[in-house]
This record gives structure tokens, sequence and C-alpha cells, in this order.
């Protein structure tokens, strides 16, 4: 675990026990060997916005004003990232953060995985990376928004739809 | 409006027009005439925990830590709270609080009106209240999650329902 320790400034970034439950041959955080790809997760919220950018471009995302995207990291409760490291370079590869009231709730919003690496159960890895920093700060109601096409994803993780009858409901301007 | 700036400290305790929308009689916030009833808003986070307290024993909620309680309001993006002044007296009637990433999103908690000042279009009032605070903000996405008896409710508000098949998840621990 030195490698990827040179590579983030923030003493919180860690390639937790989720990572290695995704393993299938790209996770090797317990490795010096920097020729062998590596997935790191993080929650140092100092990224580079022109690479979330490319990020969200990848998934077709609408762009957004990147002076809102650095006020939204700024002010989410947890800003989860997860990386590709090989030959000592990292690429950004999936994204999530959460608001929340740093006491019952937290709600997960703009969860995005580089489709090139879908489908390795690596979206899977950054949510239960992501839950478990929640649960370690005691948030007890983990909530989001999911689209019909990621139900399923969600409720593999454990997110129950529509619990008692309790309805996502969402208001627009005009 | 000079009655109510007495009992409120914080500046942005105002009576919008959206408390006239209500109007049954019970609103007079151009009035200085203290012997009748007024309802007014305020977005003043400094309250009385254990009358918050007693508002939500009223509708029924679970009594929750009030050292979280504080700790969630005072990490809300807005604090949103109504009130009934009469007599030079203010009885706290309604609240509700909002998480956000001060960008874009806002999620709407713990919307609870006193029953007995219930069915008078004060929820509503409140909720346009807040709204009107979050739109204010540049906040474009309000959004909550709706018990299935008060869907109708915020339906009646602007809100939309599962837009796009989006739909509400939960997350708890085991």
């Amino acid at each position: 675990m030195v490698f990827w320790k040179k590579l983030f400034s923030n003493s919180d970034t860690v390639a937790t026990s989720e990572t290695t439950e995704a393993g299938n041959g790209l996770l090797n955080s317990d490795s010096d060997n920097s020729d062998l790809p590596q997935i790191v997760f993080s929650t140092d919220r100092e990224l580079d916005l022109y690479e979330l950018e490319e990020l969200c471009d990848r998934v077709g995302w609408a762009r957004r004003p990147l002076k809102k995207v650095k006020k939204a990291i700024n002010h989410s409760f947890l800003v989860v990232s997860m990386w590709e490291v090989k030959n000592k370079k990292r690429r950004l590869i999936g994204f999530a953060r959460a608001t929340s009231d740093h006491a019952f709730n937290a709600t997960i919003w703009d969860v995005v995985v580089d489709p090139t690496f879908q489908g390795r159960g690596l979206g899977k890895a950054m949510m239960k990376y992501a839950i478990t920093q929640l649960r370690s700060e005691d948030i007890s109601n983990i909530t989001l928004f999911a689209d019909p096409q990621v139900i399923d994803f969600y409720q593999r993780l454990g997110f129950i739809l529509d619990p008692e009858g309790i309805k996502g409901m969402f208001w627009y301007p005009d």
C-alpha cells in the first residue's frame, strides 16, 4: 500500500476491503509492483475538474458549469473517486458524491463509472466504499434517485425501492 | 412588519408573499396589531429543540436524540420554521429543512405542521416559502421523499412523482 500513498495527498485515501471484493486481476492494492494496474478509491475532493468533466462526457452527461460543480463538491458531505493507477500514472474512472445533514440522512448524487471499466464490479465496489464511508460517520439513512436502467444495480447493493410506499418527488422551476 | 421583527433576531426572518397566499384571517403580517394572531415564517436555525420535539411529538414522530437533531439542523442548507404569533408570544407550528450541495440539488426533510393548524393551507404556504428560499439560492432541483398519504399534497405544490421513471431508493443498515 505504498505506491498509491505517494500519489494521493489525503490520508483518508485508502483502498479498503471493498476494493478487493471487486477483484478481477485489476486490484492489487497491497502490491508495490507499479507495472500492474491498480484500482484505488479516494475521498479526496481536490479533483481536477476537467478530468471529472471528461469522465462525465464519456457517459454522455450534459455539461455543467465547472464553477457550480466545484461548489457542489465543496458542499458535499462525501466525495468518492475511483482511479486506475498504472505505471505511476492515475486515471479517474469513477465518481460519486453525497449531500448530508451529517446526522441522519445522506443522498448520493452523480454516480458515474467510465464505460470502458463497467461490467467488472467496479461500480459496485465504489458504491460499497461510499456506503462504508457514510456508515463510518453514523449516517443510517442513505438515499438516492435512480434512473430506471440502474434500479437493479442499486437493488443488488441493498437499496430498497419505494419502501413503505415512500416516493421520490422532484420540483423543477417552470 | 414591525412586530415580528422584534421577536426574531435573524434578519432573513420574513413573512413573504407566500404567507398571504394562505390567507384565511390568520395571516396579518403587515399589521402591528398584536392582538390578532399572525403566522410568520423564519429561516433562523436557532430553535428551541424542546419546542421542536414537542411539535414532532404532536404528529407522532419517533423521538430522536436532540444532539443529533441539533447537528442535522446545523448542517442543513435551509431550515424553515412557521410560527403563530399572538399577544407577543410565539408558538412553533411548522418546520422543514433541506440538505443541499449549495449548487444543484436540495432535498427537503422533516416536514411537519401542527395538527391543530392543518387544513388551512399553512403547510402549503410553508413549503412555498421553502421553495422560494431554495430558488433564491439558485437551486433548481428540489427533491423529497414523500409518504403515500402526502403525495397528493406535494403534487399540488408542483412536485412530480418518479419523473422519467426515476425512483427514490433507500439503504438502511442491517
